[in-house]
């Protein structure tokens, strides 16, 4: 079977490592993005050739939208006008719910919503490495049995383990697993910070804390869009993260 | 010069660890704890001995309390009635004020509050190494300069970072550094229990998560010790982690 030709738009940490790996895998792959990334990905291999989306979409079996969050929402709405309707269309967005209800309202029907739940605190095209999906797994969701059978098969070349979640447990689990602990690592750093004792002796701190508060290190840009999509679901988590905080159980 | 005699009272993970780390640097460690840990530590050559407390107090120069926090505090009352003038008293305990002051009120002028910041999840003597302490900071607290001398002088045989700081300092910093993300890390992991579908995908978690959560298997008996002696400022600190989870820029 002819590997497909995947078009990634957004060359960053998250979609320039899944360039890579498909290329090291014999996918070709179109990349879409501003010219700074693109030279870094045609001159490191991760991509094969620049495209336009226009030409994307035209050459491509499968869109991939690695954009930040807000991004691929617009880029979506520019396919959804021009798709063929055999497209597969997938992204790699944190937060599922918005995405998958614009494709639904675009009649975008070869849309499957994607999040390879692999990441660093590092960010853009440098820090990607065709490894960071290993064995991590990559989250499906919604879409027909064609499409997902296409977005399975880009999620297994990469090593990831595809797992099926309904669009809205996803983000109710994210905002517990992952949203909440960003929001917490900041505010730890936040806490030590505001005390001037604690300010002076920040070298002290241990493993611990130092594990605690790495995830503080992530780019805030990102995270604001990321964490203002799940708003709800993270303040739900944040209520039960007070109620843990407030049981006497817990150090009395 | 000779070596000092050491006595360790508690043959836990911090003792166990300590005497280890001294026995290879060939001083005379006295084991005084119950008969299983003691036995342990005698095959694996961490004492030399077992001892009474009486004859540990006769016999050693230094004298480690390394029980839990309040064990140790009974400790220091049975020494300060038998103590040579001369003899040095130190501890392990992670918070400083409650002990610092009952040696003051007990007159034990060789006593000087110490606080090797290392540790680990698992606790009791098996867990111990000889180089849990290398490049720890060792903080040290209260006591005459002889003292001091002497206990700096085992703190740097571990390998570890001796530091000098105040009582109520310490206790500040380690309510923000230590306590507080200890009592996080219990109440991330609950947040995400208390919620069915998270529950059941915990298996998602990624690295962020498990570094956030990994205090939680830390002994939660120990740990209730320390956060009840430290109760004043763990609760300031919390009120600092509220505030900064409560402030809009951290999220929208």
């Amino acid at each position: 079977m002819r590997r497909p030709t995947v078009a990634v738009c957004g060359l960053g940490l998250v979609g320039g490592s899944l360039a890579f790996a498909l290329a090291r895998r014999g996918y070709t792959v179109l990349g879409v993005d501003r010219p700074g990334p693109l030279r870094k990905a045609l001159a490191s291999g991760a991509i094969a050739r620049r495209a336009r989306l226009g030409d994307a979409l035209r050459e491509a079996d499968v869109v991939v939208l690695a954009a930040p969050p807000t991004a691929n929402l617009r880029l979506l709405q520019r396919i959804a006008r021009r798709a063929r309707p055999e497209l597969v269309v997938t992204d790699v967005t944190s937060v599922k719910r918005p995405i998958v209800r614009a494709a639904r309202r675009l009649r975008l029907r070869g849309f499957v919503g994607g999040h390879p739940m692999a990441g660093r605190e590092r960010s853009g095209f440098d820090a990607g490495t065709p490894d960071l999906f290993r064995g991590r797994p990559w989250i499906l969701t919604g879409g027909g049995p064609w499409a997902v059978a296409a977005v399975r098969g880009l999620a297994r070349a990469t090593g990831a383990r595809p797992v099926s979640m309904r669009a809205d447990e996803h983000d109710r689990v994210m905002a517990r697993l992952s949203h909440l602990p960003q929001l917490v690592a900041w505010a730890l750093l936040d806490a030590a910070r505001r005390d001037p004792a604690s300010r002076r002796r920040l070298g002290l701190a241990g493993p611990g804390f130092r594990d605690m508060t790495r995830l503080a290190r992530s780019p805030r840009r990102l995270w604001r869009d990321i964490l203002q999509a799940n708003r709800d679901e993270v303040a739900g988590a944040l209520r039960d993260l007070r109620a843990a905080l407030s049981e006497r159980r817990l150090w009395r």
